[in-house]
């Protein structure tokens, strides 16, 4: 199976993001990729208002289109995320389509970005967002993909709510300059390790006129914990060849799964 | 509060060792340290059939004498681990020592280390040793500190048993020559970061005479999973000052422990 990661550099409207996503996955289509995957909030940028103003139902044109362009390419489109309206709430949102253009999936983004970081990142997400309250699992003739959204990452226990039957996690994300040198590889690294999946985390390009600089370095770790693929914070494509059956020999040579202690993991 | 690893090269005769902590325990005590931890298995071989041979209970010479030393240095000893044998059972287990030679807390190692790599390491912990079933937390004048022994640290579950109070977390370890240049510095910053700890990790140094050979690296972390030091492969100290305020700081900046979902992590 084949992967690629379109790390855009997304821009103010809507419109031209979707222009650009179309040209970008047609070089992505190219290199005879299965599955692409866009990055978080990639139809607008990165700021509360955006979120607010761009806000759109599951039956939007912006949406529609996305789905017909899993069609036109004949791939699998994790389509990043977006800013869903349900009724007066928000939520940060990622969409499946498959290659009939059918939405497969949708999660919503469980864990809110707030942060406050003395001489570094402010950010509150939850000014705008409501969460999601699940985990979400899609099924592909490759066998079981999870998806969840950047901030997830930092909750070990949301992995292990997606079942041993996944062996390929897709997270579209947007780290920061602060976090981002200091945590992004090393969470996708720890994360596939325990997991023993590989893990797809798709940025956006830095943009220099946005108040929220993104860190890209759209990344593919394994479940050894190795690096596959990495970009820098310019826009490219990362396309990466994975070899799935390598999660079972991982799986039987260092059976960490079978060997939790569930039974002992009793939380408050 | 400061602390030392001792990364001690463990040899076949826990006399010998014995003699060996004693001497490099009077060093790191002359840097004013607080806390001294020892490597797993600090009193012989990383070999099954050594544990068997050596197993001791509680109450043995070998034990009696590391409380005596923790009182004689006037500190805190995480004495490693050895093979605790209770009736028919042996379990690899750490005993810990407060500065007037009590013995303050027990962890019992509760994921046994099962492995068997193509062309890397094979071992197999559960022929000789039975698991213990609980996490070890123990106070001390600067809050409380977790204590989990090696293997123990590939599960991420395992750790939030310990609950937030903890600030730092101890690790007796001896990671190989295939999972250590991996995977050991990569867990160590992963878990102090998602739990917000620093965690500090003590590893024999190599033995080129044993059938396992240990990849030493003893190694402290920070909550915001940073290196604060670490050795190479060889005999040495490893002292560090922790500022356990920082921890404090972190958590406040980066409310990941808050941002938990814990009802939504329900597991089977």
């Amino acid at each position: 199976m084949k992967i690629s990661l379109i790390q855009m550099e997304v821009v103010t409207f809507p419109t031209d993001n979707l222009v650009k996503i179309k040209t970008l996955l047609s070089q992505a289509k190219e290199s005879g990729t299965d599955v692409v995957v866009l990055p978080e909030m990639c139809c607008c940028s990165y700021e509360n208002e955006a979120f607010t103003r761009y806000a759109m139902s599951e039956n939007d044109l912006f949406i529609v289109q996305l789905a017909e362009l899993a069609k036109e390419f004949n791939l699998f489109l994790v389509a990043g995320s977006i800013p869903e309206k349900v009724q007066e709430r928000i939520y940060n949102t990622s969409f499946v389509f498959d290659p009939q253009g059918r939405m497969i999936a949708r999660h919503r983004k469980v864990h809110l970005f707030d942060v406050s970081i003395e001489n570094g990142q402010y950010f509150k997400e939850s000014d705008t967002f409501c969460a999601g309250d699940s985990a979400t699992v899609f099924d592909t003739k490759w066998g079981k993909i999870g998806l969840m959204i950047c901030y997830d990452i930092r909750f070990p226990e949301f992995f292990r709510l997606m079942g041993e039957n996944v062996k390929l996690v897709i997270i579209p994300a947007s780290f920061n300059m602060t976090t981002g040198p200091q945590h992004w590889e090393l969470l996708f690294r720890a994360r596939a390790l325990d997991n023993q999946v590989y893990m797809a985390g798709c940025a956006s390009a830095a943009n220099l006129q946005s108040s929220y600089r993104s860190w890209g370095h759209s990344i593919i770790t394994d479940p050894w914990g190795d690096v596959l693929g990495q970009l820098d914070e310019k826009e490219g494509i990362l396309t990466r060849k994975l070899d799935l059956q390598y999660v079972d020999k991982i799986r039987k040579e260092l059976p960490l799964l079978c060997h939790r202690r569930k039974n002992l993991y009793k939380f408050d």
